[in-house]
């Protein structure tokens, strides 16, 4: 939030060429907050007879500033014809707007014309395909964080920077600019080690796994993790089946004094904000670019405090990426900005044909999680697998570890219940939900998904799959999602169930069923069609 | 608008492969008009605790389907958190949705997660830097003038067809297909003419003596003219204040019938409709790009059924265009794309250094040109030889008027009084006003601005004389507005007058004050200051 000086608009500057009939100030209006949520996007509303609106000549659309109490925010204009809704003597504002403002509904607030951000020259710059440098990323990003961009500027920015993408440097100051916008955690910690997985597979809850074995082993593994935005689940939806995960600050910190971990929400850090401005537009446009991604995740991990970082990049037919060149490229930009920012970064190219373990859900994913760390003998080994790994790689980070002995370490960790420990820990000290794994409460309503004829299990689609689980109400309502019962390379029989689709609110299930019709997402065939592993791991 | 099967939303399909233990129906919602000028922007307000919000997993700013009536509108979603906006059983659609839907008020209504249009592939492709086909841009033109597309999809068509530009080719597809998206004039004549000029010259008003020229000289000219956008007056922002210019399409077409041309506003006509969606988001970016003018320009005038077309493309150093390479590369691409479009164009590059005329704002434009209609010895000259020159080298549109001809017959036509004639016959036909030109009610608040000292007028920046303007009320406020005394080269005392803004409201006079007191807008300097003409004319 920008500061500026406690007063009403400056009186009329006098210029010594000008002399006028009549001189004025533009008056004051009453403060009300709207409770419209406009998804971070400040929308003011102001009544179409209001004396403000009608004498400044303002246009629906146009970005206005209004100011009160020596703060002021910047919003786009809707005209309102109700006084129900904003009265003639009002100055309305979206929920998000009202917060950022800091005041009191009835409060004194003055508005006015806005004028661009100063960043709009470099952006316009960017928009004419021209190379940013290290200044003109620090404005832009200053002023997204600020709140002074419309979704309309927001969405240009993000398609100019996506179109013909940024060059590394120009992602390295992009992601530095991110950092210095928000807050920065400082640990005290000579490692700070964290795990993070680009996305796109259902069912990837490895960070549920891989937290308790690394912060069991003794390093410090401050996770914090994010909602599902496009997912049936985020880790932070799971492990809120588990525990609390929207903790104080100062409460998360001294879990991660006392246990070396913790599993909770990163929100509230209020890490890389720009960001969050930014994810408003990119998700409605499905665009997520190299540049991005990098900025996006990096830039939250140093404000984070991390050290050492293994990045989970999943390739696979139905992956985000799709191709090992692909891969290949993302990781070299990855591990370019991070050797710039001193971050150590460790990136593992996994199996992304399908999706991990059998739950897709909330519930049904946290299920999975326990499953592995009771070494119950239905865990799905994928998932088991995985985490190991990468958990391996980070223990590896530890000087006192040989290369290659991570692994085993692990497995150790995992085996002797040392994790599961560290993770009944976790959850009593955030705030244990009461969640009994072995009696999960599934979303009662079903839908049973059947082999149409018999073969071998070819190709499962995580985007088709993950949709279904969406439909059926994940990650909204927990219980709900899909539970598979076959994965790649198993044999079926006409008539064997493939997966069952759990649903709380019928209207749910329909829509889910209706999907399913469509696209069942699994593919039926011979075993030579099983798609290549595009990786040994 | 497109129109789907007057049904509730259609029972979910039973899948052979599925089964289900439950199954049901969304619920209806009562329909609500919501008092919110969004601005062309489509948006539904739901509120949080309304069962279809829960259960369909919408999150704010998703773009939902809401079905009434066999018509359906799509609409970005905004969550309310208050019952006297929207009710947890109704849905609240902003003004212009409401509209579009056609129902009314209370009416039962379907909301459902939207799919993406169809074009946003051809989006995606273009945002990656890709080349459009013909039936890309038809596909996005279609879902742009249907409304399909968010305000954030518009934005991203918008920079990403403006950044490293559209080739010729993709230019006349993407006007091609403005066209095809609307209704389409037929005046059952051989010749149709019209006029226009690409903008950024406060005071250019020739259209207001072209009209009466070439109409009296017997050719059909059905001029449809806009309101302003960032300027502080449009032509029909001028014409407004000497008739009625928001005329039925019958009046409108029975007066030019009778009167070979009109002054009227274009909107009612329903031409290149995408058009006017776009400029919801081209106008708060100011991108104005070669591709998007020449496409825009052109599918309004050869929707309204114009054969040929006089294009004004003035340069100067705070015009539009800056250069004279620049303006004969707008012109070549302006000449490719109307020769595609079988319409006869004849580019003409005038002198764009200063504003045209004295008057700046309806009022006073609107004095201007009635003065230059009746010889009066003070009506401005450099606005009288630029009108007679458009409008002779429209006449010579004529097949019987040879080369060279035309700026004769056009001094003899407004010398005679028969313009003046003409002109006073559309303000009788379109419903007159009642203005009195000898005694224009300027606006009563003045500002005098006034030279600091002696020399030369060497420049006069038309974008800052626009914003003085634009602040004082222009064009909201008629009466408001800037009147020049002294142009380009004429020798100046200090203290001498320069121009004196008009405003009605003392908030709007502080503004303008206070912009003046930043810049004037003028320079005074030595005659070889002087900047060059650029253009013979």
């Amino acid at each position: 939030m920008e500061r500026s000086a406690a007063t009403p608009p400056p009186d009329a500057v006098s210029a010594p060429v000008a002399r006028d009939s009549n001189h004025a100030q533009a008056d004051a209006l009453r403060l009300r907050r709207i409770a419209i949520d406009t998804y971070r996007e400040n929308v003011v509303y102001l009544h179409r007879d209001c004396a403000v609106y009608r004498t400044e000549g303002f246009q629906a659309l146009s970005k206005v500033q209004i100011r009160t109490n020596g703060r002021h925010v910047v919003a786009t204009l809707n005209v309102v014809d109700d006084e129900a809704i904003v009265g003639c003597d009002e100055v309305g504002l979206s929920e998000d707007a009202f917060a950022q403002l800091g005041a009191e509904d009835g409060h004194a607030a003055w508005v006015s014309q806005a004028e661009p951000p100063a960043s709009m020259e470099a952006l316009f710059r960017k928009i004419n395909g021209e190379r940013l440098g290290r200044e003109d990323f620090h404005a832009i990003v200053q002023d997204i964080a600020q709140h002074h961009y419309s979704k309309i500027e927001l969405t240009a920015f993000v398609v100019a920077t996506h179109h013909g993408e940024l060059d590394r440097e120009e992602v390295y100051h992009l992601t530095e600019a991110m950092i210095d916008a928000g807050r920065r955690l400082d640990w005290g910690a000579p490692q700070v080690v964290d795990k993070h997985c680009i996305g796109g597979i259902p069912g990837n809850r490895t960070s549920m796994l891989v937290v308790p074995i690394v912060a069991a082993h003794g390093l410090l593994c401050p996770k914090t993790s994010s909602r599902a935005i496009t997912s049936p689940a985020g880790t932070a939806d799971t492990m809120e089946v588990l525990a609390n995960v929207e903790l104080p600050f100062e409460q998360l910190s001294a879990i991660v004094r006392q246990h070396r971990g913790c599993l909770a929400w990163g929100s509230s850090a209020e890490l890389s904000p720009a960001d969050d401005v930014l994810i408003a537009v990119e998700r409605p446009l499905s665009l997520d670019s190299p540049a991005q991604m990098v900025a996006s995740i990096l830039s939250k991990k140093v404000a984070a405090g991390s050290t050492h970082l293994v990045l989970d990049i999943p390739v696979g037919p139905t992956a985000k990426l799709r191709s090992m060149p692909e891969a290949q490229r993302l990781r070299r930009l990855f591990e370019y900005v991070a050797g710039r920012l001193h971050l150590s970064l460790d990136v593992v190219i996994t199996d992304g044909r399908q999706p991990i373990g059998k739950g897709i859900g909330p519930v049904l994913e946290a299920r999975d999680v326990m499953q592995v760390l009771e070494n119950h003998p239905q865990a799905p080994m994928d998932l088991r697998q995985k985490a190991l790994r990468l958990a391996g790689r980070l223990i590896e980070c530890d000087p006192d570890i040989r290369g290659g002995d991570g692994f085993g370490i692990a497995r150790d960790i995992l085996d002797s219940g040392r994790a599961l420990a560290c993770m009944q820990a976790l959850i009593a000290a955030q705030g244990s939900r009461g969640f009994d794994h072995h009696q999960p409460q599934l979303g009662p309503l079903t839908l049973e998904v059947r082999a149409e004829r018999s073969g071998v299990v070819t190709g499962i689609d995580n985007l088709q799959i993950a949709r279904i689980a969406r439909l059926a109400g994940a990650p909204k309502v927990k219980a709900a999602g899909v539970d598979l019962m076959r994965k790649l390379g198993e044999a079926v029989q006409a008539g064997e169930l493939l997966y069952r689709v759990h649903a709380v609110y019928p209207a749910d299930l329909a829509f889910a069923r209706q999907r399913v019709a469509q696209d069942h997402a699994y593919r039926i065939g011979q075993p030579h069609e099983v798609p290549q592993v595009f990786v040994e791991f």
